[in-house]
């Protein structure tokens, strides 16, 4: 890649409500910006619009903790129904410590608190305390559907990711991460290109996605900005229709689960 | 943050060598670019050249394996004398597998290899093959050191952020991260900022820092575009000089190490 990277967030979405049409909002949010879709461009969104559009809020009173719920909410001092909700998104449970709990998700990433978010998040009607937003059911199908959906409206080809915020092993401070993608590569692989010399290297998979959602992550802030979806433009990567399991390490080549 | 984020690769960077003055090929990129620099624009540069720049250039033919670098040699398949320069770079040897040593190095950070670089390395006079390119001393004072000296040229406060790419411990694919920074923070601390509903978010630090370096290198690539300087406009973030330590997670607090 070289050149430049520009990277824009659509102004003016609105409250995203379960139910609500992604595509339309995203078009008119690229409106307001004007900004036509060319493509290779790539709309980066994140995930909590598509899960209150998919209507993946659960209201706590409307769950009931199992015993092991009870028992990771004594260890790590969580409500035991958000703890049920954890455990019902998620593989096992790989940390527990108090405020903190690191699970496998079902979609197969490491995260803290299987992605399940408190913030920013109101129901209709009911306390509002209450409500807890689960991540999309299948984010790289999430992805595929407002990808295909911008194509048959727009006629062009965009790449889609899905991203979320997640803390790392050994590093403080959250980054953005794909979590779901559509149209672009998830890994960039650079094995084999010759470098300055015209050596070989030997091993050099980028994770693109995941760089893509970091660099999308610093525009859309977390909390009063409200900039949920980011336009990218400039991306070049090899063409191929990645979905999130590329970016994920197989569990017996991982040194550090 | 919100608005607009523009990354531009300077062009025709010389490769560097030992003794270079980095500031000076900074700025006549920068003109070559057609950008004239503005308070809180940031530059961010491969750890590449600054460790050229600086000569961190070792010959492997210059190295006496010691015994412990034998052991990790047989261990991991690497040449004797790159596991010694390896072991000299950390302070422990956290996991070792065939082709793979994971460190934790001397600067802190959980890395590959200690950072230590074969490709795109030619020395003068010598065999080639036999040059390995250690990272910076100090990136965070090469860093400063950077800001300094462009400020004293152009009167233009900058942030600089020095970038290597590294593995995850759970997903594929490596990413640009920060391993020395001045004049922007590592940390954006998004705690206690009041989300859209006027609740507090309770504890959201953010690693901006390693998300610009994600987002430029998203622009480096690796090999034949040789791209190692990137101009960031519009990333807004608290004033407040950063350091390298601020996004390393104490061990204590390492669930996975």
């Amino acid at each position: 890649m070289s050149g430049q990277l520009t990277l824009t967030a659509l102004p003016g979405l609105p409250m995203v409500r379960p139910g609500d049409d992604l595509t339309g909002l995203v078009l008119d949010g690229l409106d307001r910006a004007g900004l036509r879709l060319a493509a290779g461009d790539v709309l980066v969104v994140t995930q909590k619009i598509v899960s209150k559009a998919e209507g993946r809020l659960v209201h706590l009173t409307d769950v009931s903790p199992s015993a092991p719920a009870v028992a990771l909410a004594e260890a790590s001092g969580k409500d035991p129904r958000l703890a049920e909700l954890i455990l019902r998104e998620s593989r096992r449970v790989l940390r527990t410590r108090p405020g903190l709990v690191v699970v496998e998700h079902r979609l197969g990433f490491v995260c803290a608190n299987a992605g399940i978010d408190h913030s920013n998040v109101r129901g209709e009607g009911r306390d509002a305390e209450g409500w807890v937003l689960l991540l999309p059911e299948n984010p790289d199908r999430s992805a595929q559907t407002l990808r295909e959906r911008i194509r048959r409206q727009t006629q062009v080809e965009v790449g889609v990711v899905i991203i979320d915020s997640h803390g790392r092993a050994w590093r403080l401070g959250t980054v953005g991460v794909a979590i779901g993608l559509a149209g672009i590569p998830g890994l960039d692989d650079l094995r084999g290109t010759p470098d300055l010399f015209g050596y070989r290297l030997q091993s050099t998979e980028v994770g693109v996605a995941d760089e893509i959602a970091a660099a999308a992550s610093l525009l859309m802030g977390q909390a009063a900005e409200g900039t949920p979806v980011v336009h990218l433009r400039g991306a070049r990567f090899s063409r191929s229709d990645g979905k999130l399991s590329e970016l994920l390490r197989p569990e017996d080549e991982d040194l550090f689960r």
